[in-house]
């Protein structure tokens, strides 16, 4: 880009969301005198008896785990969705709900306590791949499930309660906001163009060469040019799929080394296990075609400066809109200097 | 509403953004093993050397403060925008990014380090609101400063890197995204009803009285029916004014009481300095006319149980959309129904 610009305060746009963020390149030089987090380098055993993931132990509603051996997923004990209740909506002048249904499920990566994605091995990685395929599509099947959210809160920080390698499925009748604004701007690219809006960005990516920070046959993983968060980064496949559904064996295994790739590089940026919410965005689940649909994996790290310092989405960020201090590019420039063994196996 | 629903999940409307909120009113009952914060219990000093708000101390950027009696403010030492900077756009394909400029300032509520707005009197946080009012004037009627952002991140847990009470205030060139939404549904119900979306919404709220948490002769403060955050608040001018700078000396008094009962409120919740980000959202100052308009102040608090368990915005909130634990009306429950008297001071 305009070097000139990239150096100034300037507003970058999404053009998934029709978002804009406020990009402040100068201002990490800003001394950090606020709050520092506590850098999670305990390790941690392969079985811990407390833990209600791991296999044949009780769970914090009472059932107990099987003695699984690769991926296990579970409804969970204490869902914000319920599958059923009122069908009622309400609506009192300015007032207006509508009542929710869904399933929530969590999903165990490992049986192995001590794990996390970036140490775990490619092949079992694809498991965990496979079971987000087949839970989309068994949730996605079902009468009133119209999207399926499949994602993971890393690190307590990220409000994980539970170290043990695990993710979560929400999944409901209503499509969320977040995906609204998405499909709308795929959709007024596809009407215009016929052609795929993150496709046709993935191309003018690998021709810039900027923000890359890892590719291979299926996949390609990147810093957004409008990325939010300090290391936000997304995987994109290279075929336009609309959902995960879609994939062939192949693509499975390309997807959980590009994840493997990216989770290895955020571990070793700080040396740390790198805190995070993932998650896939695609298609909703409602029966109608999404032709235009390019489904793609965000990354959201919160960390900025160190493994203690994070950024804060606050007072700005919450009332005005998002706001950060590294450029895309710097960003993409430190990611791709690392090594890509992870810092424990060196 | 009704209560059926209520008791079930259910989306509520934002009628002011446009966007969904997902309430699970039954998920409070999950056991929390997740992380929790440092309840910030230390008494500070009404001065403290180190302190680069305190009176006739060095600032960070090398200035020194005056001997301040009141309020004061002065422009950030480390800003996010800059006054001045190149001016030219910049589109490449699909990337496209604008070139941004804006003033950053700091507003101290009281020379004393150890105080905080509930521990503050009406009197001097009059003061603020004065210099709010001020600061709106000044900045807004400047070339190229088209919204001011007032707000305030407190607490450590919010980003807040210095005790010393204190506020921020970003004006800029552009209107950002969160006022734009509000600027388009408050303009489509004027355009309809000719008269104040809030305003009305207002009137509704009054005669329902569930959620009211206080009022004086000028303004209401009530937890919002789609409200985000769990003890989510806003403060509404009962006269329709497009922004600060309309206000006259007695509602300059009747804001900061409603400021100072309110969070009060909140301290005594959990008997904490309790955190949050509070902003106020108003007119675009670009010289357009917003007769639709109707400024209000909101709070954003993270905390969901206790002084040490917040909430948590990861994963699905991020990649789907707000959710929340309790619903408004039990939050205005837990507030309406504690002591107008700070802890520290019965
Ligand atoms: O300006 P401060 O107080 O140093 O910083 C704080 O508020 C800013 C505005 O909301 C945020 O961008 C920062 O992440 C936060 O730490
Ligand atoms: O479901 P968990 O892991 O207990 O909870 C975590 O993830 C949820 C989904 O993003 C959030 O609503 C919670 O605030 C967070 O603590």
């Amino acid at each position: 880009m305009n070097t000139e610009l990239n150096k100034h305060p300037h507003r970058r746009y999404n053009i998934l969301t029709g978002e804009w963020i406020l990009v402040s390149p100068h201002r990490t030089k800003r001394p950090w005198q606020g709050k520092t987090e506590k850098n999670n380098q305990e390790k941690r055993e392969s079985y811990d008896a407390s833990c209600y993931l791991c296999p044949g132990n009780s769970r914090m509603g009472g059932e107990t785990n099987p003695d699984y051996k690769g991926v296990h997923s579970f409804e969970n004990d204490f869902p914000a969705l319920l599958p059923s209740g009122p069908t009622d909506d309400f609506e009192n002048g300015l007032l207006k709900a509508e009542s929710e249904t869904g399933i929530c499920k969590v999903v165990c990566f490992s049986p192995d306590h001590s794990l996390t994605l970036p140490l775990m091995e490619v092949e079992d990685i694809t498991k965990v791949v496979g079971l987000w395929k087949k839970e989309f599509e068994e949730l996605g099947s079902k009468e009133n499930i119209n999207y399926v959210q499949i994602f993971e809160n890393k690190g307590a920080m990220m409000g994980c309660s539970n170290p043990h390698p695990h993710g979560q499925i929400w999944s409901q009748r209503s499509i969320p906001t977040e995906i609204l604004k998405k499909s709308q701007h795929f959709k007024d690219y596809w009407n215009k163009n016929k052609s795929s809006l993150l496709g046709d960005y993935l191309k003018q990516e690998l021709e810039l060469n900027e923000r890359i920070l890892a590719k291979n046959e299926h996949f390609v993983v990147l810093i957004p040019y409008w990325a939010v968060w300090p290391y936000e980064a997304m995987i994109i496949p290279k075929k336009q799929h609309q959902h995960i559904g879609q994939l062939n064996a192949e693509e499975e295994k390309a997807f959980a080394e590009i994840i493997k790739k990216l989770t290895i590089k955020y571990d070793n940026l700080f040396e740390t296990s790198f805190p995070y919410s993932s998650g896939i965005h695609q298609a909703p689940t409602d029966g109608k075609e999404y032709p235009e649909w390019h489904f793609h994996m965000s990354f959201y790290p919160p960390l900025l400066r160190s493994a203690t310092v994070k950024k804060f989405m606050v007072g700005y960020e919450m009332f005005a809109g998002p706001q950060r201090d590294i450029t895309a590019e710097q960003a993409a420039h430190n990611l791709q200097e690392l090594p890509d063994v992870h810092y424990l196996e060196r």
